[in-house]
């Protein structure tokens, strides 16, 4: 199996922006020393819920700065990007870290983003759709070309640079539901699978994705898909729970608020650091205890083994590990991510 | 006096797109060594004449690898650019780095590069005004700002991370009339001059700047104003201007092309490396011996000291070499870099 990083840069303290960004930085070169394989940055807007907003720079920066990890986006929201300049950024990651690049995209969820962004949200498939098809033709088009579409005309235009890998980077696809599972195959994606879905839910989706393989008769090709699951390693289960559990609700909880429409959302920047942190209780909204049992990789080496282990058996064989949540401490991120290296991993990649 | 580098990447070549990249950072890297403070990158698409299309994202990449270099662009087309993700990118930027970003803008002149990206060249100007006004805006803004203009709509929105210098990374704006350096001037923007001007052109221009200031009752900062311009050095004067002529005016002549309106333009992406070299002959278009006398410091030591003494005297403290044009060999850029470093800075940075 291969492990790596599912990562983003949260604000839980508005006024610790450059030092979160270090840690999560520094975070992905422990990372690569201590053997995980690749790093898969998320993309956000306007909010502390994740302020990775430009996220082709970021990996252009990790480029320069760490030798053999793969780069990735997870996800891309197509919609929001102008495709012929997303072509471009990707292909300049891709040249700059010699053909590390993964493109993880999606048509985008959270309401505030495109409500700010000034793009209608009912356009979003659409628009994913037109991206997509001017996307992998500027990465791979010889000869100049034109397109025509609902949302972007282009003339007579060749992108350069090209990508290294050929013909493109490899294209991730977030997809939950038997069709659209089933569209990743026929569009020979690759398939990417949230950190926010149960064991069973990832078992069903993998039975759906190898369902729709066997209709197209192709094989099914563990390596092409990517699940990311929040991970915390601690030397007892009951540990790692309890020091996980503030930070990662902080996240779940902004999350939410950002991605529901607008009577409900909460506006996440004005609020105090501690002041936000606190109005967190155990009882509200979520239940971590479920989430631990069914969701998370929270706990004991042993504990973490065992659940991937099920994992492994559901056909899952490359994992990426959200492990930098609501402002945890650095340290600790480090520590599991050494505990985890040195315990765990190995029973899986020997 | 400072001096750094305009840099930019070309693909006389089209088989060696990742060497050319490789070389110009390299050449980055050593510059920083040698003492140059600071390097800016172009903007170019579609065509080989330059190939940093995703300017931030290499900036990105350099904010990693290097220290103390400042970074930055000469110039960002404003009219191709989404300006709330253009915030972004360069507030990454400014994160990434420390706080060393410098934001050249221009609104581009380019015929080919409107067309191929579906804008209207006559909306360049009001483009410019649209996006900077909105990306000074979301640099700065801690309350959620709206935005209704002609070509673009936000609602509410802060834009995350924020830059690093305060209240934003500086602004520097390319102008050569009378009027539009008086406009540089009223914004209290920094003034870019560009390559292609004589000295007389530059001189003439700071006077322009000059008068403006005085006019508005404001001091002349010279560290506020960058003159850019082709260097190379050699140890004899003609040797310089020989071994720089064939790469130089491979540079000017599709820069030529690029700009021309569509009657008048070659395409330059299926020629061939050598086929294309062979093209220019030096009767063709340029007065390469005039333009040597008149615009580029292609020079022995102390030629080039000369002239530099002469931009001194007009005002000039800030000067950006080009020095990677063409397709010129990198062991030939690095020895030029460094004999100016070795006999040219002292004189002026004592």
């Amino acid at each position: 199996m291969k492990f790596g990083l599912f990562h983003s840069v949260q604000l839980p303290d508005p006024s610790e922006q450059e030092r979160y960004y270090r840690e999560a930085l520094d975070q992905v070169l422990h990372a690569e020393r201590m053997g995980y394989s690749s790093v898969w940055f998320t993309e956000h807007h306007f909010t502390r819920h994740g302020i990775v907003s430009a996220t082709t720079s970021v990996l252009a920066y990790l480029a320069g700065v760490t030798d053999t990890i793969r780069l990735g986006t997870a996800v891309t929201v197509l919609p929001f990007h102008n495709p012929v300049q997303l072509a471009e950024q990707t292909a300049t990651v891709d040249v700059l870290s010699n053909g590390r690049l993964d493109l993880g995209v999606g048509r985008g969820y959270q309401w505030g983003e495109f409500h700010r962004m000034g793009i209608p949200m009912d356009e979003a498939s659409r628009r994913f759709e037109e991206s997509m098809e001017v996307l992998t033709c500027a990465w791979t088009s010889i000869e100049p070309f034109d397109h025509r579409g609902e949302f972007w005309s282009f003339n007579d235009l060749t992108v350069l640079p090209r990508p290294v890998q050929q013909p493109h980077p490899p294209v991730y696809v977030a997809a939950s539901g038997a069709d659209s599972v089933a569209r990743v195959v026929r569009n020979d994606w690759n398939l990417l699978i949230g950190q926010g879905e149960t064991y069973g839910q990832v078992a069903g989706q993998i039975e759906f994705y190898q369902d729709a393989l066997a209709e197209a008769e192709a094989d099914y090709t563990p390596r092409r898909v990517v699940v990311a699951r929040a991970m915390y390693a601690a030397p007892t289960t009951e540990q790692a729970r309890r020091e996980a559990e503030v930070p990662f609700m902080w996240f779940k909880q902004t999350g939410q608020e950002v991605s529901a429409p607008p009577g409900q959302r909460v506006d996440l920047l004005p609020d105090e650091y501690a002041a936000y942190r606190s109005r967190y209780s155990p009882d509200a909204r979520f239940d971590y205890s479920a989430m631990c049992e069914n969701v998370m990789l929270f706990g004991s080496p042993d504990d973490i083994a065992e659940r991937i282990g099920r994992l492994r058996d559901s056909g899952v064989e490359n994992l990426i590990f959200f492990v930098n949540f609501g402002g945890i401490e650095h340290q600790r991120v480090l520590d599991s991510l050494e505990l985890f290296a040195a315990e765990v991993m190995p029973q899986f990649t020997d």
